[in-house]
């Protein structure tokens, strides 16, 4: 039996602010097994008992990243400041074709060290070659939350249905539990209506959900409209998407009838701030969805529109946007926005049975923040430092499943320069010759 | 003599994008002996030369903070997300009363340590008691343009006006010139265009120039312009403020009319992104300014309203921002960005005869990025990597008039955790029965 306790942090269980307390936690074989305010019972203590210093520590459930593509990390910094379709016809997609599967390897596992080492716990990913992240998920510690990308256009378009079922009889609740699959379809541009019926069949049949892209910009929902007559969300409602679990990436441009949709199915709504202000797709009515009741939850988009896949910022940012967008500082308040970074995100993922908040019974997913720094100084209120002050790096241990894969900002899984080098030779392998830059 | 050579980084100069190099860095007497590409030449070794490792570390011109209330950190993370006026009456204001000359030493001091470790070694101030603000900034080693703030209401109208004088006297170019003194008046709607005009001629008298706040928020264009007859901007040129050097805070709200004004004039610009979205203020019109030729400039503003002092952080988010509101990813680029919190930076603070680029001739004040680290691999873009990707802690080494400030990530003038403890409890003090939280 496994036992450890974090003693004396500010413990945020996410369960209400109500709840946030100084005290100690206490794991049992990878499950929470007591919040305690104050100080544990002391029959707790034994010599097998493992301890971590929670002094001036945050102690919250670890960050849930709603969307990216973990292998895109490769791509960082390669042809920014364009227009998005010369930024994908003369960039990313050249680069993309190169891809094998242990690029994507290595770019995940550069994507998890990035994680790990910003407080992500768990991230929920829609890209190629997914065996191999789900490998990267297995060997890292991480929780994955995968979908393998379906086109409904030329010849992958067969092959994508039968590599996700391959995919989710291989590795859903793999790993220990930490892997689950969902379908890909990547959106309602890129997949007619008649495949995203094949694609409802089959996860209505494996009883998965989907992970979908929804009303990124105004072009697509002009498009989506002048094709089929109704803008994205309410095209996806009228072929019955929404009767099964959805997560749902972007929703960045909706009528009001579109967020109530959205808000009434319970679709997991994945918010993309920087991603969304760097690629100059629009600002979501965030605050708009959550007042409406909406499952809201954070995301970072791939690395290559981001820059970093740094869930704190993120958090920051979804305040400061939705606060400066409606003109209104109460707008997508600190607690909020730390609530889609954590049990939101879980909820949207389907995964709020096992993690995004410290309550008896769920997993050990936990990430501890620093408090004890300049920028985090004075401490009038812990929330509002988490959101409004603190950076990434900030974050100090880490503990999946109660196994601790961060101890003072350093990966104890990983090999952190390797990955570094493969990342590198790699990343000059696919953009070289390609046509852009 | 002291030499110091900082070998094999690379090194952004901040004078044109083409002199982005990889090289070596000579520092003689806290000056900027040599930017040699590649090699630095042999006879310049020597038994007394300190070496500083450049590898995998961007060398750039120390960021300059070009609006900020250093001693705002003691309210960092107090009463947050409220509306502004609930905020300034109910929070800041009566916690502000309080504030001692001590108070705002220290809180100076927590403000300049967390400066330091993010990089910025220069500050444009506006606060009370800023003899203990340059005190600060000659016991810190960092350099301080700092203004007394000035309002043309109740008794301390006047004594701003001798309080302003006595300060330049002794300390403009003090601390082996690393302070100038600036006038502070505050806002055109704390100060009236008659007590505006005083501060004019003592600007002018003494030789300097004037730091103030404009057109921050729609309220404060209408209430000016209800009074006066035209908008802030066109107000403070009709008076002639414009006819000496300014430094305009936040300028969000501005005719096209007034923009104009603002480039021809060649007045620095502030922009403070954070600020202006926390604290729901606006968009300012960047991209529209710079490319009418402004001098563009980046601050923080207080902690209380940001909430944290980092400068990287900032430019990422000016370029996002500028890139969200005009639906144009290619508006605000990375190295724009860069600019900004570098030489535009030391052109609004009129200091760009010492410092804001690395030439020959400037004062050594440098920041050195570490940029072996997942978030920032592979290294497509340096300049992409520097706005998009890095956060304040990324930065590894400062130094300011050649003065090695920050080593390896710890401060080498400052006691931090005196700084801290002195920070914690006077925030608890001035903070306590408050009518607000
Ligand atoms: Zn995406
Ligand atoms: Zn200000």
């Amino acid at each position: 039996m496994a036992r450890i306790l974090i003693q004396g942090g500010t413990i945020l269980p996410m369960t209400s602010r109500q709840d946030i307390c100084q005290g100690d936690l206490y794991i049992v074989d990878g499950k929470i097994a007591g919040v305690f305010p104050g100080k544990a019972p002391e029959e707790i203590q034994g010599p097998d008992l493992q301890v971590i210093d929670g002094r001036n520590k945050a102690v919250l459930p670890g960050l849930v990243n709603a969307h990216t593509h973990a292998a895109m990390t490769l791509f960082r910094s390669y042809a920014d400041d364009l227009p998005l379709m010369r930024w994908l016809n003369e960039a990313i997609w050249p680069a993309e074709a190169k891809l094998t599967g242990d690029d994507v390897y290595w770019g995940t596992m550069l994507a998890i060290a990035e994680m790990l080492k910003s407080g992500t716990t768990v991230f929920a990913d829609m890209y190629f070659f997914m065996d191999r992240v789900a490998e990267a998920v297995a060997e890292s510690g991480i929780r994955g939350h995968l979908s393998r990308g379906m086109i409904s256009f030329g010849a992958s378009a067969e092959k994508a249905i039968v590599e996700s079922e391959e995919l989710f009889q291989r590795w859903n609740n793999g790993a220990d539990g930490r892997v689950k699959i969902w379908l890909g379809p990547h959106a309602p541009y890129t997949c007619t209506p008649d495949y995203l019926k094949r694609v409802m069949e089959l996860a209505d049949r494996l009883g998965t959900g989907l992970h979908i892209h929804l009303a990124e910009t105004q072009t697509e929902v002009q498009d989506i409209t002048k094709q089929y007559g109704k803008p994205p969300i309410q095209l996806m409602d009228s072929i019955g998407l929404f009767e099964r679990p959805v997560l749902a990436a972007h929703c960045v441009h909706l009528t009001e009838e579109e967020q109530n949709i959205l808000a009434t199915k319970g679709i997991g709504v994945a918010h993309n701030p920087e991603s969304n202000m760097k690629l100059a797709s629009g600002i979501a009515p965030v605050e708009s969805l959550r007042q409406k009741g909406a499952v809201m939850a954070l995301g970072t988009d791939g690395a290559a529109s981001n820059n970093n896949l740094d869930l704190i910022e993120e958090m920051r940012q979804a305040a400061f946007l939705q606060k400066v967008h409606l003109l209104n500082p109460e707008a997508l308040p600190a607690y909020a926005a730390l609530e889609m970074a954590t049990i939101g995100g879980a909820r949207a993922l389907g995964w709020d049975d096992m993690i995004g908040s410290l309550e008896v019974g769920k997993r050990a997913d936990i990430t501890m923040v620093n408090l004890a720094q300049p920028h985090l100084c004075p401490s009038h209120d812990v929330v509002a430092h988490l959101v409004y002050s603190a950076r990434g790096s900030d974050v100090d241990t880490v503990l999946v499943d109660g196994k601790v894969l961060l101890r003072e900002g350093k990966l104890t899984s990983l090999d952190e320069s390797r990955i570094m080098e493969e990342a590198r030779l790699r990343a000059i392998r696919l953009t070289t010759d390609s046509p852009a830059q």
